[in-house]
């Protein structure tokens, strides 16, 4: 029977900027006794990536807009972390109450810009990855120069979602794996070609790995899933936002 | 180090109007040589469950309205399909090219309102179970009588989104787990405490699921996942859908 295993990945330190994330994992990944094996999916909690690259900022050194002044009188909210919002965005798609969903710099269309108070200590805000893509193929350049094994890297980020309640885990950045596996061609049970499935098996394997990860307090920021086979690219993860003329949801 | 097995299950037969799903999914367990145990969340891909309640048409007995006529016209689609999707949606969100976006009978808003002709024969449609919920919780009372284990039971679909390219796996129906896990209240790892984070596990446990279920050939329609700590709940999965007036990103 087919089987995947997901193991959540215990003591990795405290990050800071400027550490070496891909040793910092394989470390705390040997400490426990494990090895990584080629074909394993290594996920990212985006927060780590964004502390090592040293996208944390005091919320002190922010000074607000007039129009972040504003929309904080309006809301209640830090008007210094509506500064960051709008310093992260490129559109503003909704704004109520204080919850903005705008377009990132790197095209993701999210809440508050993916700008995150917690987990990152009083006073602080962790802002997204310049780049995740870049992140997930730095962290499996640096996974294959020392332990000499081919992983897949996802970094992944909890997004809330149009139509559904409650959020999930999504993959902002990939390297090493197709994100999306185009099925149309291949044959059902029946002989019938399938005409449009194309499956997100990266936010797929992000949200699986969100079952452990986010069971331990934030203390698992890294799982590998192990025994999915995945079909070998070096797509990114940005070809996964849709180009909004392309969305009939919208 | 936190460890989630999802196995796929094999060997499942094809599925009949009236077939008893609990059995049958325990039968093919056993026949593995694996036990179901209290607290495995059983993933049951909806066209099984569509099979054995009747949820399956042929499409030569479906008389198309003029007005399944004309989109069918106009964009070269199968007009008894479109007549069932029509037939299936309480309201339509959007249209184009042949595409129709609706929510249905059961609340959830997707394309061509779950209609399917993979994986049901040449000729044949299926039609989303008519409450998914119940479905899961029949499953999950047979299977507690039959093995005496108390398990989880998700229905999960294959759903296009807005804003990300690529389908993922959703949980339609749900028993026995909490499908909305409200860590609000909880406190980072600098004390901070959670003010937003609200996770969908149903839907996560539906996509985890797909990791397996997707990746032979539409042979294995159930998976079993070990190790993942649910938060035991009566509520349904029909909780999710989000109301449009309370929807941001709409």
């Amino acid at each position: 029977m087919p089987r995947i295993e997901i193991i959540g990945v215990e003591g990795i330190p405290e990050i800071v900027e400027g550490i070496d994330l891909g040793e910092t994992i394989l470390d705390a990944v040997r400490k426990t006794g494990l090895e990584l094996r080629n074909g394993d999916v290594i996920v990212v909690s985006h927060i780590i990536v964004s502390k090592a690259e040293g996208r944390i900022v005091n919320l002190s050194e922010i000074t607000p807009s007039e129009f972040a002044k504003k929309i904080s009188t309006e809301s209640g909210k830090d008007p210094r972390h509506i500064e960051l919002v709008l310093r992260e965005s490129k559109r503003i798609v909704r704004m109520r109450r204080g919850l903005i969903i705008s377009e990132t710099v790197n095209g993701l269309i999210c809440a508050n810009a993916g700008v995150d108070l917690s987990n990152v200590g009083k006073g602080k805000a962790a802002m997204l990855p310049l780049d995740p893509d870049n992140s997930a193929r730095k962290i499996r350049e640096r996974i294959r120069e020392l332990a000499k094994v081919d992983v897949a890297v996802i970094i992944s980020d909890t997004h809330g979602r149009p139509l559904r309640n409650g959020a999930v885990n999504i993959a902002i950045g990939c390297s090493g794996l197709e994100p999306l596996l185009d099925r149309r061609g291949e044959v059902d049970i029946y002989g019938r070609v399938l005409t449009s499935k194309i499956i997100c098996v990266a936010d797929e394997l992000a949200s699986a790995a969100e079952l452990v990860i986010g069971q331990a307090d934030e203390k698992i920021p890294v799982a590998i899933i192990r025994g999915y086979k995945y079909k070998p690219s070096e797509t990114p993860a940005k070809i996964i936002p849709r180009r909004e003329e392309d969305d009939l949801f919208l």
